[in-house]
């Protein structure tokens, strides 16, 4: 009795965003024999092919017309540029589900539970997805590629064994993780957020309220600081395994930590507790000599009303004000930076000039849409803009670009997976080939250098170092008179990025 | 085995929203026996007494400070002005699960299952809340209140077995439904909308793709005008139930009648499909003899990227262009109007103005927040602004004030249940009685009257009698030279109002 | 020292949004001799030629690069689909200020005046660069083109006066107004609006307070139907300068007409008398034998918190209920659409299935941005998408596409008017060049087809005549069981979309 | 004819916001012999006295209801609370206009000129205003206050002398400044900022264009470092004007220090001269031995499209990056924290938390825009919150509550003037009642300090000491096993909240 509801425990966690439904997809004809079989090889993918570049007059959906592999580009190949990465929770844990409506995805691999057996085999089809794609990169979260468990040793045990099985495909394949995630914003405990709030007890499970104004109050008695530990611990195994599946970075988001009201928070001690929740994890990084970045990847809001790491500049301020400033890096993304008011062009480049730029999460949002969309970006010109910022800061690496994008609830066939992908890899690729047409005419770089050109000049220069003083300004003010400014040209600027495209 | 498969399936639907998790609470210990017994009687919510009016000064959570049901005020009983109503849905089919996370809510009645016992049971404890909360009328979507079937037949056997004890329910207590709906978006053959799109079977599940440029595309060899159907079908038997249980109006909430890109949607087929849809519907509420008041209910996206609902001016227009406006009123809900970028009392005055106010969804949103958080109601001013509009439409019914609300996903104890209503009603009995103290004041309304007075003149009533053309007004233009205007006194109306809070 | 005075009045009146600034301008000095000059025929812009097509890889800003009026394209010149326009209120008096900055332009031709002479200078100016520009169309606005006077006498003397010079450069160059307005905005007569609320003058400039509760306000004691008037006469007078220079259009801006609180406001009665108002404008269109269309504008908001024309479809909705659906269109403005949460596509879609597209004023805003930017669109997407409505429709004359954008407020060269405009024209031929290709293309119509064809079958074709009940669509559904749902391809649609730009 | 040529660029750079409309103003009849004197010592407001505190049952507007200066709340009293300020610009300075509107206000002092002589008028009707109004401090910006000159000199000279008078009227009426500012936006010098970006001076005034991609560019040739030596001898000499007034704090506000394309912006350079720009003033501060708080106002965006000074965590950023954050605080203006997504009392909170909480800008915006409307706060639950944090931060002295507030355009009498400032005193008062009721009670903050008890245990002390490494946690994890999360009562903790207003 106890292991089946255990099980229906298991399976309804999952149910609600990954679940599959009903017995006509436990195992689809077609598979019969094979769903018991986690060392079923596949083919997952049957009728289709590596994809490959053909080129831009291409009508094939399957191939890439713009992004290929090897070509180079400002000195680099593109996938050097790139680093393009898959995420295993949207591509193999999506199930369409929202909050209105239930999932709508029926992959043929899946046979409807969430056992060890089926992490296995969707671990398989993981690869093959990658290895079709051309794609070098995977980044995962840890409750995503392995069931949960009723304890944490359980829950780690079933980790451990995907992930040796996941060793064993990165090797026969040569892929990498390009950064590994705890995932600590599903499970109820986590409810409250997972490193910045102690939870609490009830005395009863049903309380008896007295008067709140003039009696004491006694609704808690006890409470725990179960939660806290469990993240660390969650968050510890994360980085052990991230670790060995040679990961060049870890992610923390912190989906959760935030608040859905100041009335009853305390954001001083919860950042408080998040600051020393961070210390810890660099401490455990260097202990096990995990040399990866550490990124934080911000979010405005959503789940919360307000989440701690809202944008760059707020994600800055907190590591500066903790001195934990030289020890993480940011996750930037795209649709993140639009729900926190911002370009994804400015946030790149916020990171980048506080030394921060550490990896992109290549998606976008609906400009018209209130919350995270996590759609593939299809835009040329904002696409043209990222790639800007990147050729700027040299490159991404060791962090890349992660498809942290999801097929729309309404696309429901497999080959819908493959589409969505190299629509995003062609869009970016055409960013790239457009900057770098930029970058190569120089005029636009031109026209922002000539903006500041006084600079250059002697006085400039002493301004810059800090040498002028309100006194000496003021002198050299009435000396010169009233100033001339010149046009901004922006609408030229724009005709230029646009003669790119 | 395909039971099994069936019962996984209907469980892991249901676990989407309204899962409760594992064992541990398929049935507490203390009420060991109870579980598997659908005409357990309660007491649900044993600490808790019916809910009274104590006045401002208690200190009591669970008493009412404001609303005094029996109370008159300007000449009307408080529970007349209001007709508040329980929304089944997300009172007692709230889980607290959102796109980040698992169910929080651990209800003491709940078994773990969606069985029909458990919803027998799951409605005795609605009319247990709704007698102790002192509320008259619920709402309720139809797959809440039963368990889906496997076939449509099955559907309404579940649902006619929960109807019947609701009426039985009814009549024990007095109360009624205030409206009955269709749930018809979280089944996923709904995702592409009920009404407005036919769903398209694909010839294989995995499609071979070929040149989607030059050669004949066969994606699709067969359709099917099955979705429209079942659409028609659950909604002429909601109309039916909600008849049978003497609602007094029907709801109409077209969650995914819209689109997620114009790309691929074709909006002028799609609005005339739902205006079809909806001519059967008034053709069959008429020839089954319901005379309650069928409702549209505005909101402008989420889950779609566009509803076609959009607000109360965007449905107006649809009614009158297909010919429906005498046929609909609109159930307007607050939060939906912030999120299409008005006030509630703009589109309750945009309602009223146009005869279509019908209905009020009491609850609110976040004014930072980008999606439909359903909070209840707590602002003071809000309210009274809203109470202004409905003591300026005559009152509300035959609709009501139903509480399309639902507690936030950390409030996750019972007695929040009854904390979060009471605070709702009694902000909106707080603002009926400043609302009182504006009107019975007057001067409010004198400083409106007088903004418009030049009307009442002889050449002002020509004007609104359409008698004034352009020959005559230029004319008195000349003859009367620059005009003077006034102060708009609207820090002054801000004064005035504030005094009534 | 009367005269002196006015001088100073319309002077500063101007300022506010167009002055120039100082004595250093009033004259340049290459232009001395010419500034008395009112038949100063230029040239105005003396370095500049006409501008040419080059074609796309043409590295001369002065040139364009794809639109090419005379190509066709689906069987139409470009000239022809666009009918391209100049604004002259934001090209000839838009000055750079902003509610934070005084004006930043310092056209060559302009005296430091708003005098008559100066007005026809302008007017020379705006024809010379529209013959430059190679643009057939211009829109005004009365007060824009002409000094404002002393009376509405003097008003209607100036305008005569430079409408009369417009109209025999119109007949010398072959050019034509798109469309003509009333400025009903600017001036403080206005400031409650112009059609919708009525004037009130106040007693005392010194208003005597008393308690405003418990006594009889008298605040005011008379008022004034003058500014309803003033604006029925401003509007006449427009519609007959616009009927006099061929104008194929009049617009309707309501900027004022709607509220900052609905506390003072009286909404239903406004809309009543904007009925009234445009009633009385129907009528005189006719009487003067005005055969042009009639368009409303919608705008949500700015510098109203709401106005009543916020979108197509509440444009729409106020038509019908006031029974002047047959008589107007609409002219979409893009960015007014991405302020009122929609695409601009999508509000030209809305206005094309309501049979209401007029007109498009071609800009865009900034996505980050909560205010009318009035940009020149140079979003190629954006302008795909806004092509495929203009084919859809059959085109748009006899509206147009009028450049309802302005220089940002740093860009200061004269160039910078033809770089703006031509990057606008640009973006839409690109966008037209695009949606041609994919219009022949077919793949992307196809697609969207497929999703509709079981409308095509005979069930399908009953319900779309209106001949399905419920009573058989219950049969059907139970007969046809679950239904089978198709991916609704969103990303390829998005690949086929971006293959052709 | 120069003489006059300046009068009028002086006169219509006023215009753009201040002016006054034409002669019937220039001297009002009433007040014929006075206009000419700029010792008109008044009445300014001849029918209005000395507001007092009349208690919540008043009925006149020109009354406090609630704010009762001397009444000690909580120890001290209120007026200590609030130090309550006016700021000069929006209340003596404002006009009414607006981007589509021209002024509308018409008070009786002014005379349609910006001359020394009104300067001196206006500053006496300042002062007569807050006198009367019972408030002790007021804000100014240096252009607002006394006329700009010709040169910078000419400025400084006509600033001496209205200051001569302030400082006059100070020592009479025991009122002090409780900030100054420089005004560093309206003027199109610095159209692109003052302390970010060199201003470029353009070879000819129409300029030769060459192609932009295969050609060098050769667009300027010269530049200025005259706006950054012009701000900063404006800055200077502010600081020292706001030193001789006793002024407490002295505030930034980097109106156009920011972008409005990233396309020709290098944003680093410009936060890096922003940077030195601070450094100075710090400096300058100093060496003149001025002793009040400098303080950064954050906004978010407008006039730019992008602010560098986004909002509070923002700028804390930039102050600890460039090592400044022990020299300056925050001005938290309630309207900007909407701007950028946060409710002000999130910003207070975020000002606090990092220590930077200086001065507050009392003002409010609409919810549903998006756009800096400035309006008087008359939330009372938002000034509760408000008050929640002032209180929490020991006050706000040095810095005080100023009303950045203005009245809406259509608000024309000069009592709206007394209306607006009352209402505006009399909401923070009730929201400081409500606070201190809500700490007196005191159920609220425990109800808060309950959630994080957990953290005053051993474990507890020792993860906030940073002394818990994840080995240490993990232990506890597994031995504590699955946590309890208790419920965050967010309903109760709003009702206890509405049980105080």
């Amino acid at each position: 009795m106890k292991a089946w509801g255990i099980f229906l425990l298991l399976l309804c966690l999952q149910a609600i965003t990954y679940a599959v439904i009903g017995e006509s997809q436990t195992c689809p004809a077609e598979n019969v024999g094979k769903c018991d079989d986690s060392d079923w090889e596949g083919e997952f993918f049957p009728g289709i092919n590596k994809i490959k570049y053909e080129g831009p007059s291409s009508k094939n959906p399957l191939s890439f017309k713009w992004y290929n592999a090897e070509e180079e580009i400002l000195g680099k190949k593109m996938k050097d540029w790139f680093r393009f990465s898959v995420a295993f929770w949207h591509t193999f844990r999506g199930t369409g589900a929202d909050p209105f409506g239930a999932p709508t995805k029926y992959w043929p691999w899946e046979d409807g539970t969430n056992s060890l057996k089926m992490a296995k085999r969707r671990m398989r089809a993981n690869f093959e997805f990658i290895n079709k794609l051309g794609v070098d990169w995977w980044c995962f979260h840890d409750r995503d590629i392995a069931p949960d468990g009723e304890t944490l040793e359980e829950a780690n045990a079933n980790l451990d064994e995907v992930v040796a099985l996941a060793k064993e495909l990165q090797m026969q394949s040569k892929k990498k993780v390009l950064w590994g995630t705890a995932q600590l914003f599903m499970h109820p405990r986590y409810m409250h957020g997972a490193a910045t709030r102690y939870a609490i007890r009830p005395v009863h499970d049903f309380l008896i309220l007295i008067g709140f104004m003039s009696h004491k109050i006694n609704w808690f008695y006890s409470s725990e600081l179960g939660v806290y530990a469990y993240a660390a611990a969650q968050v510890k195994k994360a980085l052990e395994v991230t670790h060995y599946l040679e990961g060049e970075n870890y992610v923390f988001w912190g989906g959760r930590e935030g608040y859905q009201s100041l009335l009853n928070t305390d954001m001083e001690r919860e950042l408080n507790h998040l600051a020393r929740f961070f210390e810890a994890a660099v401490a455990y990084k260097k202990k096990i000599g995990f040399n990866g970045t550490l990124l934080i990847e911000p979010k405005p809001q959503e789940p919360t009303k307000h989440q701690y790491d809202w944008d760059a500049a707020t994600t800055a301020n907190f590591l500066r004000k903790y001195g934990l400033i030289g020890e993480f890096k940011l996750n930037i993304e795209c649709n993140h930076a639009t729900l926190s008011g911002h370009s994804c062009h400015h946030e790149l480049e916020t990171a980048r000039i506080n030394g921060l730029l550490g990896n992109i999460d290549a998606n976008t949002g609906d400009p018209q849409v209130g919350w995270d969309t996590d759609q593939f970006l299809v835009d040329i010109q904002e696409a043209t803009m990222i790639m800007l910022s990147v050729i700027r800061n040299g490159g991404i690496a060791p962090g890349g670009f992660n498809f942290d994008a999801k097929l729309r609830r309404e696309s429901t066939d497999v080959e819908d997976l493959f589409i969505a992908h190299i629509i995003g890899m062609d869009t970016m690729a055409r960013g790239l080939r457009n900057a770098a047409t930029l970058i190569e005419d120089g005029t636009l770089a031109e026209l922002v250098r000539k903006r500041y050109q006084s600079f250059d000049t002697e006085i400039g220069a002493q301004i810059e170092a800090g040498k002028a003083d309100f006194d000496f300004l003021e002198k050299k003010a009435k000396e010169w008179g009233e100033p001339k400014v010149a046009s901004a040209k922006q609408e030229l600027a724009e005709m230029i990025l646009q003669s790119a495209l």
